[in-house]
């Protein structure tokens, strides 16, 4: 096995030019926008023009609950990818970007990991193509315009305390997160309390990454709620004027960027939402785009299936109208054996049993995925101390849920470590087995929505919301807002709302602090518990071993 | 003569593909980062790799105190680098490149006009390459780590109340100018009163747009003082481990980015630095490499030739070891009229005593360049209106000065509109009659330096610098820093400091209201007036006319 760390082999790679990667899907090179010779975007125009073409089959890769002890969802997601390549299919991936600013916090996180990478790693983890910072102009611009409206004579009557937009930075500063602006006299306006989110967590960010195409995209902003009256009423990005000069600075945005595996199969990189207060998938344009191009397309989506797969089905597919053929769920031994109660030090030890106790978090995944009628299959991401008796515990749990789970060793050896699992999710795929339905109708009351979620996938047996709460949902439905999906904002640690709560919990309550409407991005945002969207960097930050050597390399960001 | 606007005729450009522009310099492609079909980054391999060739001639492009009826300064940069094209020399262009911000205030500054642009326009007036964005997250990346350092205890010891590192932003956005920070509670920091700039009137910018290479970058980001203790003492941004980080961010944006003209000439347009209280000059990178490529390189400086050609030759040339070959000085009929004492409404009558009456503008800034030792030429940008009597009247004061007027139809023409100038500028820089010398020796007390530049430049009788102020200026000569060129902060409208002076005063005194050392640039900012570092919206920003129309083509920004 392999003594490289990622970034070397990542450094290895022998990458092909990106011209290449394209000429493979069919896209030819005047269609691509280069940023650099491993980078570039798909024109608008190429991706009009394949519009009527048929769908690939999609894929979707999730996971258990995340543990400390790493699952791998990334890695899988892009070994899977080269694994369909390895068997003779045409197939692409579909992933998020990385965020700049949490790479200078912790080391940066790389894009799958081991032999399963896409790259270029040091470039998609700092500036990538600039669709982030475009995000930030676009969201930063909106904010700009509020404050000079009011400045200017407040002709829309914003109430200065009802101004709900607050400004992004794609960094880690907490001091960032409550602020007073506009002092310093009359020429700077009126002092108003607000603060910053991270860009990962802009409204504009769900939009991006929501929008079938430029005019919907603009829809989507002018359709931003940014501030209320004294009565109540809102104000929208369309009112501000704002929704044009937005879309024009998010143009190229919108563009999905394409880029390679170390094995130089395709691999879309688009879009970044928070997994919480936003959806956590990558665009839809760029896997509608992917399913015109690619017979299979590889994608994932947040944090565990609770929450992500969740959102991908209800939020996700449901706009988009595309629906997943096959899930893969990706589970490891080690997690397994913390959710068995094993801590993080011991998991070097084969512990069976531990294993068995741990698997009650995958089986209810299990059960959860296929609820939403779409076939599982469990993809066991190999790590170098499992043994052969914890692993066949885990087979053996999953074929008692009559599922099958598939050992995979792509971290290890590329493609050629996953070709099992490749072959099988294929043949489910062509299958036609899937009768994908999402949990509930449009018309369902918003209410019962989150009653529904909190019930059938996180197995609560209420849900707890106060008068206030209850009454602003029936406000929205009465402003025409009802039958916009949930998107719910939960720790990823657990099927409850605590996050201590391993395993396969029952019988707690779903406690819901606040409900935020994102009217632009087109869902209800239910919150419970603490929701951080602008974190901090810690006591010694990675960016101070952050440099160039001197050969131009970056080190310390991995 | 042409009805077509700027964007329409920078729309109808026949550009070539990147690729051949760098031919033509003799750029390999794989020496170029490409960033789309018109733009590309050279690569620091290949800057590196042609460090030892001769330099090419350099030539200055400034300007008289600029009026409401405009110059055209870049117009007759990119102007005469057609025509030096045309005449078969090999030339290439280096400009600033635009800020993001301002171009959703008033509508957007396009990279010169009429025949003589550079293109792609509206890119280069938004995301362009990035490099401005690269600029905004290396700036708040430190500020984040500052704050994050006070959070976590504070070792460095910094007195909260002498924070004087800020953050940015590419925005015209007053209501940042002036903000409460950290509030919210212990989670959040130490409640401080700071702000934002623009981004281009960060640091960071003025040294990316100063250092010659990575290593020196990263010397300069060290430098930058952040803070200060009780004791007075100074807090570097290298005390604060952001140095690597910063460099990290900024390294794609070190490479200077190479477009092209509308006659598909070589457009290198990298950094744009404030003309205040920075140098107001592209970047040092930009040009010498330039100078290994094009046997001439023109290139030009902010504001009139009182700030920004004083600042070029006596910051940046001092700064870069390089010297002018020429200078070009552009006056415009209708400038002369205003200087005259001619309302804006009325410059379309002729009035050729108007014109006279306000030539000694002109004439004092011919006489400021000469006296660096460098040969002048005056370029009269044609406006459609201007008559022979009046472009005779321009002519003859010059002439009487000594030196020529050339009249240049660039703008109408491209280059055949201004053969004339770019044959006797390449004669003028082939003559080597240029002799430059910075106007002062490093040596000079900064007090002196600054008195130099007002009694030398400016004319004025006095330097006017309360006790506190010298007392500063004398600190930092016994902390090092005396040997540090100084970057006057001064209205761009006048010679003196009363921007409703125009001509050629004399008799005024200069007001030094502020000075500030700006470390990692390596500058010391001397502020006479007002200096705006962050600019507002007015009351109908151009952001609500910005949009995309049919076709996906912008409207409104220009």
């Amino acid at each position: 096995m392999s003594h490289l760390t990622d970034i070397e082999i990542a450094r290895n790679a022998k990458k092909r030019p990106i011209a290449e990667i394209g000429e493979r899907l069919g896209i030819e090179e005047a269609a691509l926008v280069p940023f650099g010779h491993d980078k570039a975007k798909v024109s608008a125009d190429f991706i009009e023009s394949v519009a009527d073409r048929p769908n690939g089959k999609l894929i979707l890769v999730t996971a258990i609950n995340p543990t400390p002890a790493g699952e791998g969802k990334t890695t899988t997601t892009v070994g899977l990818g080269d694994g369909l390549n390895a068997i003779g299919k045409k197939a692409a991936i579909c992933i998020r970007e990385a965020s700049l600013g949490p790479c200078f916090g912790m080391k940066g996180g790389a894009a799958g990991g081991g032999y399963a990478q896409v790259v270029p790693m040091e470039e998609m983890n700092l500036h990538f193509t600039g669709d982030f910072h475009a995000i930030t102009s676009a969201h930063n611009l909106l904010s700009a315009m509020i404050d000079n409206h009011i400045y200017w004579g407040n002709d829309l009557e914003i109430d200065e305390r009802r101004v709900v937009w607050r400004r992004v930075m794609d960094m880690n500063d907490r001091a960032l997160r409550d602020t007073v602006t506009s002092l310093g006299g009359v020429a700077n306006g009126f002092p108003r309390q607000t603060g910053f989110d991270i860009t990962v967590a802009s409204e504009v960010m769900a939009i991006l990454c929501l929008a079938t195409d430029l005019a919907d995209l603009q829809k989507r902003l002018g359709d931003i709620i940014v501030a209320y009256r004294r009565d109540r009423s809102p104000i929208y990005a369309r009112d501000i004027k704002a929704d044009g000069a937005m879309t024009v600075l998010l143009q190229q945005a919108m563009q999905p960027n394409l880029v390679q595996t170390l094995e130089n199969n395709p691999a879309f990189v688009h879009g970044g939402p928070f997994a919480n207060i936003a959806h956590g998938c990558n665009s839809v344009i760029a896997t509608t785009t992917a399913l015109k191009l690619a017979d299979y397309v590889v994608t994932e989506a947040g944090f565990g299936a609770d929450l992500g797969a969740e959102k991908f089905m209800n939020i996700k597919c449901r706009k988009a109208g595309i629906a997943p053929d096959v899930v893969v769920l990706v589970a490891t031994v080690r997690a397994m054996k913390m959710n068995g109660g094993v801590a993080k030090q011991d998991l070097g030890e084969e512990n069976v049993s531990a294993v068995e106790a741990g698997c009650p978090n995958l089986g209810r995944h299990i059960e959860n995925v296929k609820s939403f009628g779409v076939p599982v299959v469990v993809a066991i991401n190999h790590f170098s101390g499992d043994t052969e008796a914890e692993v066949d515990a885990v087979k053996a749990y999953v074929e008692a849920q009559g599922s099958e789970a598939i050992l995979c060793k792509h971290w290890e050896k590329g493609s050629a470590g996953v070709t099992d699992l490749a072959s099988r999710v294929a043949e489910l795929a062509d299958s036609g087995a899937a009768q994908f339905a999402p949990l509930y109708p449009d018309e369902m009351s918003l209410f019962d929505k989150i009653d529904t979620i909190a019930k059938r996938i996180y197995r609560a047996d209420e849900v707890l919301a106060d008068k206030k709460i209850r009454d602003q949902l029936r406000q929205w439905e009465e402003d025409g807002y009802g039958n916009l999906p949930i998107c719910m904002a939960k720790t990823q640690y657990s099927f409850s709302t605590d996050p201590s709560l391993r395993g396969a919990p029952t019988g707690h309550g779903v406690p819901i602090r606040e409900v935020r409407l994102s009217a632009g991005a087109g869902f209800v945002v239910a919150i419970c518990g603490e929701i951080m969207t602008m974190p901090g960097l810690p006591r010694i930050p990675s960016a101070e071993q952050i440099g160039l050597n001197e050969s131009g390399e970056i080190e310390g960001l991995f």
